[in-house]
């Protein structure tokens, strides 16, 4: 293997290909990158057996050589030493030489570096996903879509399901669910050309978080390939695996309530920097609990910590109908629903203090935030 | 206590005195600030033991009102909680009251917090230092000196003395040093009307690290006074006392050379550039050390790691004068070196490879940064 590179892609596809390096995978040969060079270009790929990406950049594009080959190949490299380098090189210009065996040259400038590689056949096979669905977002919706639900996946492992998004696909609509069962979001999207045989998936959370930093901020294309144990991504020169989550995702459609009682507008930037500040007085308790009451047009947000003190917090809402209200419940979990919510006008509808409640735009459906109150009015 | 006073100033002078406000205080009162209001304005007191700030705000500035007093008195509040909630105040008015007995009221918009405070008799009284010695600094000169010789006091209580830097004043010059016994970093500076009579005195690294965050990027004067356990900065606005290291602070000057073999005149940002890269192979050993030799006009920077592979630099030299050198250093400390001088031509003096060398500007001898080799060749 022998070629010249621009150091800049190099680098932006190395960026890429290190979210998926971990410094804690039990598989030695895991904490380095493939290398792979042939006449199209040169592929990277990493891996932390959870997620694997895989990234290729072209012999040219636009016009413009991007790589000059002189011999193909393939090597693994340690990926933090070899990121690190490539980072600090002297010069935009840099040539990677297997010369003796698996020992790699790499120079640039007046530096010259002499890695020890290990043997590429080592490396695992990546998964194959067999095209059984499919379907394409834009590259933005899809970022809407991790932002607004992946917060509510559950951290624990107790029920490994609950760590994960679950994904359907049912009558051209795509719904995401999470919940750690004290709270749930869901996202809504009816994307073109989705397929008409229903499916569903559970993605860990933990990928969509990781995907999330590579996905461009544009409406470039994400195509979405399923199999039975692995999803695949694919988002211009990137491809981007994560195994999915075995096990029933349990039916969630009945938690959301659908009449209420007692239904308040309120501007959501308002109300978030209102409990943000309640939540001062109460984090220092276990629960990070806030009470929350209305009457006819106010809203009164207060938290009590008999180490602390005190907090009272008035917030005029937009519109309050329906029953009189107080009700207790997480100020992290309301933080989190009007941050995915952010900043618009929202309505909140109760059905009861001891009942859950939901949070949406008033705009729009697409978005669901659900929480569950506690005891202690 | 009852005054009106504007957010911003208040948040200005929290931030301040919050770099004395530590988690780990083994006396309670030390986790809370003390808030003083009188005639003339309102002064906050933090405190970790080993330093302590006060901060003053007055009536009004510029003709501009900043406290409306409504009555005089004193309060501890917790440190923590009482600026994070200074800091999410919805608007830049802030009432701030005692009401019953430690109670504490504090108001903006339609946000209301009654924290319990605690009684102010309680906190320890302010340091006395007796104005034995004094003399006055830039605020610029005194943030160059602490960021060119910080960083290379002892980072182990072995030594306490040399946790700290070592000032000296005499003949009108003032001489601050810091080492580790590995390395040894010297700033010289004549400032004007220095006083006659020498003193010394060592300042805790850690003191003089919190002390440079409050001070500004300006010419404004630093008064510096000292006791014999005390040093007390006095900067617009701010009292900054640390508590000095008490033992006798070890003779440095005979561990400089004052001949040498080898002169090397380079540009300091590549030496540090070709350094670094070349640490990113030695540091996956135990004591990151580079191997640094000279011809005529080239210094070659080279490491060398068996389970990474190897590094070789090549750094054009301005000029290269006396005996060929093959030396050993670590590459950490060089990097430090190399950054508190900052990117200028420098010169390194060697007087042999298992003999202290230093660094120093081409134009000033103001610093001088000293390392000792380590044998490998």
């Amino acid at each position: 293997m022998k070629f010249e590179i621009v150091r800049d892609e190099l680098l932006d596809g190395l960026n890429d290909v290190m979210k998926a390096i971990s410094s804690k995978v039990t598989i030695p040969i895991l904490t380095g990158i493939k290398i792979e060079v042939n006449e199209n270009g040169m592929s990277m790929i990493g891996s932390n057996s959870d997620i694997t990406i895989r990234t290729f950049i072209p012999v040219e594009r636009d016009g413009k050589e991007l790589i000059k080959i002189e011999e193909k190949g393939s090597i693994i490299l340690q990926a933090r030493v070899f990121s690190e380098i490539i980072r600090k090189l002297p010069t935009n210009e840099v040539k990677i030489n297997v010369t003796d065996g698996l020992q790699t040259l790499i120079q640039s400038g007046k530096s010259e570096f002499k890695l020890i590689g290990s043997n590429p056949d080592e490396y695992p096979v990546l998964p194959e996903v067999k095209d059984e669905h499919s379907f394409t977002l834009q590259s933005d919706l899809m970022k809407s879509i991790i932002r607004e639900t992946v917060f509510a996946v559950s951290q624990q492992e107790t029920r490994p399901i609950l760590t994960g998004v679950h994904w359907t696909v049912e009558d051209g609509r795509l719904s995401c669910v999470a919940t750690d069962s004290h709270r749930l979001a869901r996202r809504l999207a009816t994307p073109e050309n989705m397929p008409s045989i229903p499916f569903s998936f559970v993605i860990p959370g933990k990928s969509l978080q990781e995907f999330n930093k590579i996905l461009p901020d544009s409406n470039d294309p994400v195509e979405i390939l399923i199999s039975d144990q692995q999803v695949l991504f694919k988002i211009n020169h990137v491809l981007f695996y994560s195994r999915l989550l075995e096990g029933n995702y349990p039916d969630t459609s009945r938690l959301i309530p659908e009449d209420h009682k007692t239904s308040i507008v309120v501007n959501g930037r308002a109300l978030l920097q209102s409990i943000d500040r309640a939540s001062l007085v109460a984090k220092e308790e276990q629960n990070n609990i806030v009470r929350f009451s209305t009457d006819e047009k106010m809203i009164e947000i207060s938290s009590n910590s008999p180490e602390v003190g005190k907090v009272e917090e008035l917030v005029e809402a937009v519109k309050v109908e329906g029953e009189e209200l107080k009700i207790s419940f997480s100020a992290k979990y309301m933080m989190d629903a009007l941050r995915a919510i952010d900043g618009q006008d929202i309505e909140i509808q109760f059905t009861g203090a001891m009942r859950p409640f939901i949070l949406k735009s008033v705009d729009s459906d697409s978005i669901l935030q659900l929480i569950l109150p506690v005891r202690t009015y």
